[in-house]
């Protein structure tokens, strides 16, 4: 018999791992926002007296059957610093499917994506997905490895964005990125040396599938995610210092190449 | 004698209060940023001797003698869940003045500022002030009670920007709208029901100085806040949910204000 590759094993295992992980929301509007919706594979559900009252009809509204517990002694151990208000809820990430289907712009339309090049801040994430879902991108795209997971800290910074905004991890951005340029794809990474600045490449994007290409704080874009981009765009800080958050440069990012954008977004 | 009225007396015992209040900012970015500050009062310089290495120069230039602890046996308590790198830096808040010379436009001058109703968040803030310093805006106003103190949480959230761009505290934020209101500011509220959009507004205030009013997430601006704003301006979401953070919201709104803005910023 043929012995598999090394890598091949790996990524068996890696899928295997990932499709048996799951994740504890927490907190009543997380909670509440996945009982109600309907892609979310839900396990385990922890409320006290307290919070299936306020949750009301959602509960029995999911199907699920809440285990209810006393506050004193919640039985579900959370993130330090983190509250859960008396609501837990176990369940898988979401299965967004593939790129592919995703971002495939239909006539006439010019999708808007966010790529994230190792952004590992959950809180970060979190507010890029609500971010991605106000000003329309179809998805936020980042590697499984290297970027913050779907975790409760997440799901909560969302504030409900998780369960509506695609969050889709892939393997390797590079290659994610080179089937979104086959797609037809603009790849526009921001980074402070960059030629030209977002708003003056902005006006001349409104018609075509772009994505805005993020990097981490400090380390930035890679090489190879540079050298992907079609275009690298710049926001200029007004004195000497100063950088922006990235999700507020993702903000800022969104806002400009939503507006006036032809269909879809 | 005459007694003086009990909110005097209040108003004087905070402003003792504030003026005794210390701050711990930790971490090696914080604390390099803090001891190169001429403006920061510095009181205790508390650092392992990896961290007083790794500051090298800085340290001797700041006139401050460190004391030099065991990594073990670090004195000073942090925030749980955060990381202090070995340096902790005790310091007073910032005396940034008065908003009447901070905010005064000078001829010809429309200079832009941020002003925050009730934002307790302190990452939020941290976020906030890059942000403001990118875009070249005065200032970052909020009242004294319910927001964010400078605490090392923020300082470090705000990535040296704590040290440059002011983050004014004032004692009531209508009394501040007023006084901006009589010096020809233009205020400009974010609120999702106003009846336009900030990218139709946008245009018409880049001659005019400007504030933007920013509420907390959930609560958003109160009334009087609400009535004391001369223009209500809104971000639309793409779908039929969503909303933006409220760091990202200022970041879209001094974005979207400071381009083509005269002088100043």
């Amino acid at each position: 018999m043929v012995q598999k590759p090394k890598w091949v094993i790996q990524k068996e295992q890696d899928r295997r791992a990932s499709a048996n992980a799951t994740v504890w929301l927490f907190g009543l509007h997380a909670v509440r926002d996945a009982l109600q919706n309907p892609m979310r594979e839900r396990l385990r559900l922890v409320l006290t007296r307290n919070a299936a009252d306020r949750l009301g009809e959602v509960v029995p509204a999911s199907g699920m059957e809440p285990e209810i517990v006393d506050p004193r002694k919640f039985p579900v151990e959370l993130d330090p610093g983190s509250v859960h208000q008396g609501a837990a809820l176990e369940v898988k990430p979401l299965d967004w499917g593939r790129i592919e289907d995703l971002a495939k712009p239909g006539a006439g339309q010019a999708p808007l994506l966010v790529l994230l090049d190792r952004v590992t801040d959950p809180h970060n994430i979190g507010a890029i997905l609500r971010s991605a879902e106000v000003f329309g991108a179809r998805a936020v795209v980042a590697p499984s490895r290297h970027s913050a997971p779907e975790t409760g800290a997440l799901a909560k910074t969302a504030s409900g964005a998780l369960e509506r905004q695609p969050y889709l991890r892939v393997g390797n951005l590079g290659d994610a990125m080179e089937r979104l340029k086959g797609m037809g794809y603009v790849l526009v990474g921001l980074d402070g040396d960059a030629p030209e600045t977002l708003a003056e490449a902005a006006p001349s994007l409104t018609n075509a599938p772009t994505a805005i290409v993020l990097g981490a704080e400090g380390p930035g874009l890679r090489d190879r995610t540079k050298s992907l981009c079609d275009r690298m765009v710049r926001v200029d800080p007004a004195g000497a210092f100063g950088s922006l958050n990235v999700s507020n440069a993702a903000a800022v990012g969104l806002f400009a190449l939503s507006a006036g954008r032809g269909g879809d977004a």
